[in-house]
């Protein structure tokens, strides 16, 4: 396989499409798919699904298009999905508590392994089978049972702080659900869901439809 | 103003991340800004920034910079934030009453005015001064009191049956967080939020880093 680390991030945002789509494909017991196929499914073009796939050394036979089982797997495996990953939850609202629910049912390698919040009535609730904890118990907590991601499901303002102590816990990545843009340590990757950034493009359609 | 319904779908989903940058920089007071500074706090470069806001007619002056508060009220008008939207919200387990505690607090011109489930255990239940409505009912009730936006916080399963019925109820836009690819009518704008593909980004990520 080629060297996956300085493919760039657009290339690497359609990946999880295309597996997804190979997926769909999979559970009909479709075995094989065209460059063709695979851009009427994904809405990409063809050339730019050659292209992408390319990148990693192209699992393609001219004729015979791509191995849906194959690609699946070879995709899941450069996406890094073949690993586990424990996941702490900061902030267990409901927003917190769906994506406990969204991640248990969602793969076996991501797992959630403890939740915290600040709130007296959430702190001892049992959700998939994890106990929230207290926040104030966060740190001594994660440094004795680290985790790989934290997830932060709080209000704006105590994204930040939060993001800070889950870095300083060794986590090696942040999945960030907080409206507002919080900074990590240089080592740490960042992922924010800015649901209001998709409901203000969904806007933008909206109003600028039939023009 | 120019004609924005030609615009890059691209810069269009950069336009909430300014807009949102900008509210930060206004709530502290900041009366004006550079492109440079901009792209500091964007990530975005100072060229694109200045090319993104050229699109829109160029607001900015040499050796001024950008008025922040002129230039987050016409980024909003932009992406038609200063209409109204009504937003019904169907599947109201965790994620659906997660949306609507979201949506109540984010911006008064988003409004979910009514819900829906097919959970005897959820119908009849208030969140936010709304009353679940048994799913049932959503045809005849939608079509009695239509929305702008229909949000789908189903199963996968479901998801297409819901937006299908969505669609004959005049929805304008779907706003879909169910993790399946749905079809919608031709005029009406789909907007979906892939968890899934957000979380196996950040998998990639953490696993190649270092390397």
């Amino acid at each position: 396989m080629k060297d996956t680390s300085k493919i760039s991030t657009a290339v690497i945002r359609r990946l999880p499409r295309y597996r997804r789509i190979l997926k769909e494909l999979k559970d009909k017991d479709i075995e094989r798919i065209s460059s063709n196929e695979l851009s009427k499914l994904t809405g990409f073009t063809a050339s730019q699904i050659r292209q992408d796939l390319n990148n990693f050394g192209g699992f393609g036979q001219q004729g015979y298009g791509y191995n849906v089982d194959s690609l699946y797997n070879q995709i899941g495996s450069i996406l890094g999905l073949d690993k586990e990953y424990k996941m702490a939850i900061v902030g267990c609202g409901n927003l917190g508590q769906a994506i406990a629910n969204y991640a248990s049912y969602y793969r076996a390698g991501f797992k959630v392994v403890s939740m915290f919040d600040v709130n007296p009535k959430l702190i001892g609730i049992i959700i998939n089978g994890i106990e929230i904890m207290d926040y104030e118990d966060m740190e001594d907590y994660l440094k004795a049972n680290p985790v790989d991601i934290g997830i932060i499901c709080t209000n704006k303002s105590s994204a930040q702080e939060v993001a800070t102590k889950l870095c300083d816990c060794g986590v090696k990545g942040i999945w960030n659900f907080a409206p507002t843009d919080i900074v990590v340590k240089e080592n740490v990757v960042l992922e924010n869901v800015h649901l209001s950034d998709s409901l203000n493009t969904l806007a933008y359609y909206i109003s600028n439809s039939g023009k």
